[in-house]
């Protein structure tokens, strides 16, 4: 693979994988979930808490990043991980979904997008070109091609159009980033003088800038198209890994695990598989049952900011007034730093009240509750026990009904 | 003094003292500054937070907390330090200044207060006897009177109203208080259920429940008012420690520094004297000099949130387009969480892009730089170089022109 970059399958059991991913930040033990950070921080989270709960990888997106703080101004203050204080691993989505989704008055031609900011309404081009110098100035570890996204329910010509386009767009991302990479690394002559203090916690950037691209496979609820599109991506490069794009977008749950299964047989079984946007439990379970390795979502810390709790035994929200008076701790089994120091009447008091802290406990319970969700899914793997352990686990998270949406 | 309560002077230096606090919860290293907890949280921190960067007493209210979430339940869930997770000292005001200040329609009589709560317009009457069961209840270390508190600009027969007032609201405290005591501690008979985690961390209700009360000084702008009731004050009982209230309410600077002058001869030397409310950094070193052992104010947790930061220099308001491109820390002598991991490029973006972890690093360096400054005014107190610390701290910091308010 890439230099710098590995994939080591440890042990299978049916079509799940336990693995290590190795990049230039660090390893991530797979399967995994990626805490979302699109402005450059995981929302209501520090770092610091991302490591004691035991996330290893970050999410952070070119859409946004372009827009606000801007990725040359990120490349001048030494690149993603100094600029967030994350010294591991990191991967940029291109922004492809969010030109697709968030901004407005979009223009698709073959040469690219042209669309207004969400943020100022500010006129935008974003080319597979474009986006690539853009993740190349932020420096994450992984970064993703430009796609064309379309809505779940599109049809299958709608669908087809925007996965053969995203090819195309593949091909030339492969193109530009080889050129990037030929001028070096981007100039980092700004970097904080920071060697009055005493500290070895602040991340340092990488000398070489390695980054590896991972193309996405699009195509809709079509198991043709998705089929045909992993074929035609395979046969282009040896890639790092496979971004498996356009789930989880309004398609039903039957449609995202057939098309799962159908990639299964497609996609090299030594490279890792990212799923993206996806990350409620269930789905993380049903995921990994199909082969999926890397997974991310806003759910966990948009969930929080709301009021509402992972548990074991199903979701909770934590304003209910059966709360009021709740010694208990979110969720019994869990040892996060909420659960390990709040009580369920204490968060919802901070909810109550409008208190920051509260946000920020139930953001970081929740990253942790899927996180360790995907230690567990590992362990089983390695024990080859993961169909019993997958079948017990979704029988008890849905023996409750859920109390919040 | 009390049983649980200790105070040594360890050092003078002029009017200024370094001391040792000691309380039921931990001992104070005096001069001292107190986080403001209004609502059992410090606004934007996690209790953890206050723990790193040496915080070793919090300060919650009574007014807040018998309005949401309510003293009762505090008392219910083991008392306010188990409620939010701080085990070190913690003081509670009375609500003396919120009554005046926050709630409407007040009515004023010898017997209390009457007045409609600012959340939700409910009827409440505070009178001494119902504030020492509201704090007895939330189970600070230390609690304070209730108070007649009067506007900064009050005349002087206003002053010797609300000042006489005040002595007697102390008397009918202490017999309240006294009442309470001898039925013993409260119930704590919902305490949670945490005998399956592996952690020492959570902190345990005290068996013998001890909390010392606080008299408060009044008198307004009027030196021979606050000196009368200091007078009045130290001749009833051996306090614990003394309140200076009513102060940083529209006065003038020269009339607060006055008025703690004309105090230092009336009050013991050998107990701690608490300037309420009082928190800019020239204010905490003005104090000093003047023998204040102990402040609190949400200045620094209210101005996070806003965006602007305490520095060696003077104050910066960290939204201002100078920083968008500042690779340095807030504070270039500062060793705070925030300052060791973050640029001011990267703290201005996330106040642009409104992400929560803005609020949380300014707070928590403003914090930590009030904490740092009275170890610093310690110090030089030890030293018997309390003078030329404190003119050149106070002649660097207003070297520069205040960029915000």
């Amino acid at each position: 693979m890439i230099e710098h970059f590995s994939f080591a399958v440890e042990d299978a059991d049916g079509r799940a994988r336990a693995g290590r991913f190795g990049m230039p930040h660090g390893v991530v033990e797979t399967p995994a979930f990626l805490a979302v950070g699109t402005l450059a921080t995981v929302k209501a989270l520090d770092p610091e808490d991302l490591r004691e709960l035991g996330a290893q990888m970050i999410l952070a997106n070119a859409y946004h990043l372009h827009l606000r703080p801007g990725d040359e101004l990120i490349r001048d203050l030494g690149g993603l991980h100094l600029f967030m204080g994350w010294d591991g691993p990191i991967l940029t989505d291109s922004g492809g979904f969010q030109v697709f989704s968030l901004a407005t008055l979009r223009t698709v031609a073959e040469d690219g997008v042209e669309f207004r900011s969400h943020v100022d309404g500010s006129l935008h081009q974003f080319t597979p070109e474009s986006v690539m110098q853009i993740e190349r100035n932020l420096g994450a570890d992984v970064i993703m091609q430009f796609d064309h996204v379309i809505p779940g329910q599109s049809d299958e010509a709608a669908a087809r159009d925007a996965c053969e386009r995203s090819v195309r767009w593949l091909q030339r991302c492969v193109a530009e980033l080889n050129r990037l990479r030929a001028g070096g690394p981007p100039p980092n002559t700004t970097l904080p003088s920071r060697a009055h203090l005493p500290t070895t916690e602040f991340p340092r950037p990488t000398p070489t800038y390695p980054q590896s691209l991972f193309p996405i496979i699009q195509g809709g609820i079509y198991d043709h198209l998705r089929r045909d599109a992993a074929r035609a991506i395979r046969d282009l490069d040896d890639w790092p890994g496979f971004g498996i794009g356009g789930l989880s977008v309004g398609e039903s749950k039957p449609d995202m695990y057939r098309i799962l299964e159908s990639l299964d047989g497609e996609l090299p079984r030594d490279r890792p598989r990212y799923l993206m946007g996806v990350g409620f439990p269930e789905d993380l379970v049903e995921g990994v049952r199909r082969g999926v390795d890397l997974f991310d979502c806003v759910a966990p810390t948009r969930m929080g900011r709301n009021g509402a709790a992972f548990s074991r035994d199903g979701r909770l929200n934590i304003k209910r007034a059966e709360y009021r008076t709740d010694p208990r701790p979110l969720d019994e089994e869990c040892d996060c730093a909420a659960c390990r120091r709040f009580s369920r009447a204490y968060i919802r008091h901070l909810f109550t009240a409008d208190e920051i802290l509260g946000l920020r406990l139930l953001s970081l319970h929740n990253v942790h509750f899927l996180v360790r969700l995907m230690r567990g899914a590992r362990a089983a793997i390695r024990a080859g026990t993961l169909d019993a352990w997958s079948h017990e686990w979704l029988a008890r998270y849905h023996s409750r009904p859920v109390t919040t949406e």
